[in-house]
């Protein structure tokens, strides 16, 4: 296993297969230095982890361990073009969250995405972050996490 | 016409003027191999292709027709800072879609978009995308889609 | 003081200290030349300018003062990973507006944002914009800027 998959494991968490596109687009692409995913949303299995709008249907923790989820989806999506020992830097993630216009709290929940950038990378993994509450998400997902990565030249 | 146009044609798209902005900003920006373009609204001609909340006033299949012209406006931006022939690869597209919490098709409606840049781009039209469900949009346009696309070295 | 901070005086406006994150990820990142911030929020000392939804609780002139506070804090939060005057150009600003579907005027909003960006640079701060509509923003912040920035080689 390579050095970011020993660094996952051992936070406890497993890197996915490559999650399926829901449309005619790829999981992630590769320009110059710089990898940008889709939006990844908390399929595990093909199967979303929880369903519904966060601080509703789904409680603030559940809604975090999506956002891990997420988080992981979106570091298999970027390794379908890149190796991910070759991240110099997580650069951005940018974190929607469904939810009602009295839910604030979409940075807690993306700290469970955080976590897994920290993990993966180290201090490399320190990032800049968006974190967007909206009005819905694909099939009904309660959290959806888009990154780019500063990766080595070839 | 230029290759790019001819496979739009071929496609029976047509690519239309540089949209106007709707304030202080440009239709697209080059920073050194890429290029972003501002968000695009469904806008024939500065009139709005449809206009309301996905789903509810605008049905699924017009809002896949306001993709599109949200992309070919988006192609149009991109092509006041680059020549489109020298596009190496379409790197990811974000669509905003403006629904209420119940609406979950959010890919249905990019594909949509996704199509006009296979068409014009063939292989390396192929991107990673975003799909989000938001409360509202400028002028109350029912979808929005900006590009990153990576380009050849001047 | 640097030339930047000498054309944001001449217009009235001040770069306040680097906006502190609300969760585990950094105000921004550089990625070769390219510098992408988080999300920032209209905190003033900590403390939001305003909250709640435009054209509800907070009205379209507050708002883009909002804006204007986000902008500012966005370029602080960019100086923490480069010089302002290593700026060739402004690319990308993404605005989240935090509102109900009838609002429409997003635009007129981020224009206080993007007055920040000209002001700071000159044509050189002419940019791309996306305007989206959000549902909820963090600690019910009403408007939420992120840049992308393109920088001089080190």
């Amino acid at each position: 296993m390579d050095e970011v998959g020993n660094r996952l494991a051992a936070a406890g968490f497993e890197l996915p297969a490559p999650p399926a596109a829901l449309g005619d687009y790829l999981p992630a692409v590769r320009a110059g230095d710089l990898v940008f995913t889709a939006g990844q949303l908390p399929l595990v299995g093909g199967v979303l982890h929880a369903a519904g709008m966060v601080g509703e249907q789904v409680p603030l923790e559940v809604a975090a361990e999506c956002a891990r989820v997420c988080a992981l989806n979106a570091l298999a999506a970027a390794a379908t073009v890149c190796e991910l020992g070759s991240v110099r830097r997580a650069v951005r993630l940018t974190g929607y969250i469904a939810c009602g216009e009295s839910f604030t709290d979409q940075p807690l929940v993306l700290d469970g995405a955080s976590a897994v950038l920290l993990s993966a990378f180290g201090e490399d993994g320190r990032h800049a972050r968006e974190a967007v509450g909206v009005a819905a998400l694909p099939r009904g997902a309660p959290v959806e996490v888009s990154l780019v990565l500063h990766v080595s030249a070839r």
